[in-house]
């Protein structure tokens, strides 16, 4: 079950430039920052608030790490903005087999390595109208070095 | 202050079958509906969770009601998708100033009328990294009528 809105994935040029204007315009603060070499991205994880599944809402920025990424090539199409949204739950892979079933496109076989120790996969935007799709489980607690 | 995601507004060319996908795929319920003539949209919010600023952070699913509304626009040329992201915060009056006032273009003089009897601004996305964002500050519960 999908309990929150887990992050939204914003794609950027800049990683630190973006940083910056987010800590500047609204005070945000970087809660984690990693590089993802399967995803090809790096990324700042902002964190906005709690929320009530014992999880939180964060925004993810992303910057590519090479051109043929996924990101990178979103951005090359579409420049900066929304990437993609992403949706909480504490069973990525029994959601992500039943949202199979129901017919929409779910992008790995298996959930790969998110953000923080999450596991993610995605959904089609085809068939999301539109919107590309994550889901994500977090780390156990213990897991997780932010 | 800015202390929650409030929503992610998402554009569709049919709202009753975005909001038939939403429950269909992932249970998501229609916690409210209403059309904003102003605004020129039909739109129905789906409550994802609780945040811990005592708010909630929705989905607001957004069909134009005409044309030549700025989401008729956007959607003729972007196709259905993420359309702008909201931040919520008890003073959108007082943060609006402040953000203007660090440069970034606020697109109202005054907050106007959002979801639910909320008061709401955007800031341009061309100073946000490509980011249409919107600033909410929610009615109090009194005045809540969904």
């Amino acid at each position: 079950m999908l309990t929150r809105i887990d992050h939204i994935g914003i794609a950027c040029f800049d990683l630190d430039k973006t940083v910056e204007f987010y800590r500047a315009t609204y005070g945000f603060e970087v809660f984690h920052s990693e590089v993802n070499e399967e995803q090809g991205v790096r990324e700042a994880m902002l964190k906005i608030n709690e929320t009530s599944d014992g999880g939180a809402s964060y925004l993810q920025l992303l910057e590519p790490t090479r051109e043929d990424s996924a990101v990178g090539k979103w951005l090359a199409k579409n420049g900066e903005g929304v990437h993609h949204i992403a949706f909480g739950t504490a069973d990525v892979d029994g959601d992500s087999e039943a949202i199979r079933g129901k017919g929409v496109r779910v992008l790995y076989d298996e959930p790969r390595k998110g953000s923080m120790g999450s596991r993610i996969t995605f959904l089609h935007p085809k068939d999301c109208h539109g919107v590309l799709t994550e889901l994500v489980t977090a780390a156990p607690p213990s897991e997780t070095d932010h």
